[in-house]
């Protein structure tokens, strides 16, 4: 196990997509281009390999390859954070430090969930104690239930927070009651809660949350990042505007049209969304024009 | 229907619980004890018949008297609001309109559930705009998936927020990204928004929810209704403190070990809890030992 | 509480529609002409206020009056069961009561469900063992999880099969090895076990069920006791043929289209469907279209 | 693609679990002595990675290895039906002629998942068709929403059933309604169907099923087979007798206990179960003493 070394998670971060060509391959100059645009904005790192960036459909090549990239075209200090979370421990642990190797300051790790009645608290527990043993960098929590089925419990958390290994959660559920009880339960320097999504983030912040990891980030990134700033300068009415306006186009990249509905929205925002890796399909036209109306309704035009 | 009468829901209401005797009937006497507690404690009025009351164990005819009394027992200004939803549409009016002459100021109407699969959002619109239209105190919305399964839709809330005698809405799911957008959707005057659970009243509160139903305050009544006015004063940081610390005491007398816990809890502070109708039981005195050490772990003793 | 008086339940149970005129008051008129047609069918008996029968909008005279009115119009020997399924269990002893008054052979309780997560195996044991204690008329167990969300399971049942005044069950899951294994420990003549749907009919009687309640048998009656014939007289290959015709039909009066589904189909058979009370609402005409297409692909034509 | 050659899939297959050391790495020599004694028993052939054989756990090299193996040590005419699902398309291809190049006869491809609002009918059938396109050896469908929560709808079963290369379908979600409907909706000689579990193998066969895939057969292969034997026999009253022993034990290693309740039950029957991969977990003593106790109860001891 490395010693504690200490990753500030503080601020916005994308779940960068992976961009394809037309037959699927990885457009790695289109990656480039993006990552050009989205290194204008403040964010805080960069996540690669979250459920975003379609990682269960690229291979452990593929998945290094694009830590490296992205390591390198990010400039110094922002934080790349790499999903590296397998179904079994062992394949999760070489995953961890092949994306250690890659140039990634700490890794995400899912929680497993195939075999659903067996993930007990205290399978999940040793699970993550086992990695976080293993792992050369720092390990941040994943509890993202809507793919998963699996809500990381918060006894297991604040115990697994206990450990010098273990950063920090990323919570997708959007239970912003267990997001208040983690914090006020693991009040400690090292523990840093993210929200896993734009559509609670101000709350969350509120509570003490440090930043989030945010899908609409990738489209909306200068919007996102203004509701972090506005929320430090202690700004709230407008921060509770912004946050307001948010929520909607939030809904229709996530829960909504999940990775279709994003990649269609960062072509019409000038960004590469392209296409998917089947059998993820597109968004249908009249789901586009659906998904447009609401950003637009909410005055973020491109 | 009545003209537009505006009730005003802001503040803090218990949803109070039914007091029973040994044999199951209702305890008229500890009725009043309790509301001597509670008449001395700044909320914004009462709930009668929400999910804490026991109310689909309850008769039309104790539903009838028990609003009656609990009016005469509270001082003049509070805000009865009186569960009166019930499976049939017609079932539902009537019970509106007898809480109204039993001396509610409003109605709070629960989602019909039993058909599953046929309470589509059209469904629920024209079953809702057929109450509203008949009852003669306005109307709240009453979302609680934990115990129907169905979540009332977004657009099924907006598009009835525009009905005159639809007031507001109690939404206990926890979603505080639904309530967020909510918010932003139905900027009027009247529409106003309920929090149903204390562990997500401040971020309810700083997104522009009025107020909230929260089953701790039949217990903690002067600390929810605290948090409420340190939000009120701007004092966020004590606020976001008392929050987190109600989280954990929350969960235990809600999701946890539901009005059971409830009940043994307000033994416990010196309100009558009592027994419960069947099939509900009792805690188990290990469960109760787990409710009180983490009410004590917040500091919250008796 | 009565001496175990058998009732038999074998054969084939339609769970009654309750047909209303257009202003939703029951349309006796309509019941009579429907039981006209329904007595010449070699039905075991009638279950009245199944989930069906839109029960849980009936008021507690209307269930009365339509069981008296049932048992009246039913030929001597055919078996009355009646739902009495309250959330309380005071409520659901009183209306066992109530409809073994109004000429009930047994009742048909189903689990309460409100308070899910308080609905453990020992609450509903306590439930039913009361019940069964005070009904003065033989209880039948009723689990119907896609309405309730509440599984009754293997173990409570296996314990409330002995009870002398618990003389059966009528499952409505679906799930075959449940009934299979509830056979093999309930192995006393004494606990008669139902299919809860024409879809699993014969092969529920192939592990030992004594029949099934079908909804249906409200339109195709003539068949689905055909169906329980033809395996009573081993003729299995016919048998097996009709099962798998009835399967798709079935589905689209049950899980596909509902209540409103199967009150659309017997207008569409000669019977009287009539309104549904709402929150129901009647099918569109698309649904119609596919429910008709479905029955006709099988080769039920009225 | 390759022509349609035609796959037996009749009789009763074992889900192969696979054994390891306790350093998690494969036992090849177990693995061996396993099929030693499984070879003694008259199965159709095995399944190589289905759920039972930790298949999320194995790197693409041991799956190869594996089936390779399997096939060498198999007799001739058992059939080899390997798992080759992955999450993309791409990948499933990929695996499917990996598969098919180290010996199997057939591939079971598993529906992706983790993607779960994206995976509509559509989708899949896109996916089946593509793979079933590509692949070399014939396709079986695999539906098991207890691992996937995804249940393969009817309609895209019956449209896939038609693909040359789909042979068949393993149906784990254990509704009899929907095997008996799917069996009615294709009868041509192609489309062969697989009980997903012992559970329900009987009414799966008599409804036209050819066999199952049955954890339950790694420890009772005897057992199983005869039950199967009993059923082509016509002798109806033993062999429902025995299903209806089998379905208790058969739910402890299963649902109830899943790979580790499997895997300590073959250590009790004189195969070796061995240890599992992280993070499963063994069972328990307790849950291992109802284990026995289940099939002590039926009459199985070893």
């Amino acid at each position: 196990m490395s010693c504690s070394k200490k990753v500030d998670l503080s601020g916005v971060f994308p779940p960068i997509t992976t961009p394809f060509q037309e037959n699927e391959e990885i457009a790695w100059d289109k990656l480039g281009e993006n990552m050009d645009k989205w290194n204008n904005i403040a964010f805080g790192g960069y996540v690669v390999h979250g459920s975003n960036g379609e990682y269960p459909y690229l291979s452990a090549d593929e998945k290094i390859e694009m830590v490296r990239r992205v390591k390198e075209m990010a400039p110094k200090g922002k934080v790349i954070m790499a999903g590296a979370g397998c179904e079994s421990t062992r394949d999760t642990i070489d995953m961890c430090n092949k994306m250690a190797d890659a140039g990634a300051d700490c890794v995400l790790v899912i929680t497993p969930s195939y075999y659903k009645g067996a993930m007990t608290s205290a399978a999940l527990q040793q699970h993550y104690t086992k990695v976080a043993d293993a792992s050369s960098v720092p390990v941040v929590l994943y509890s993202v239930p809507a793919n998963t089925t699996i809500d990381l419990a918060p006894d297991a958390i604040i115990s697994l927070s206990k450990h010098p290994n273990i950063i920090g959660l990323k919570e997708s559920g959007g239970d912003i009651s267990k997001i208040g009880n983690l914090l006020h339960k693991t009040q400690r320097d090292e523990f840093q809660i993210l929200a896993g999504s734009a559509g609670f983030l101000l709350p969350s912040l509120m509570l003490g949350a440090v930043g989030g990891v945010c899908a609409l980030a990738n489209v909306l990134g200068d919007q996102v990042v203004q509701l972090h700033a506005l929320y430090k300068e202690g700004k709230m009415d407008e921060a509770l505007e912004l946050q307001r306006k948010l929520i909607a186009p939030n809904g229709m990249v996530t829960r909504g049209h999940g990775v279709p509905g994003l990649k269609a929205t960062l072509d019409w925002y000038g960004y590469y969304g392209g296409p998917l890796r089947s059998p993820l399909q597109p968004v249908s036209q009249s789901a586009a024009d659906i998904i447009k109306q609401s950003f637009n309704a909410s005055g973020f035009n491109p």
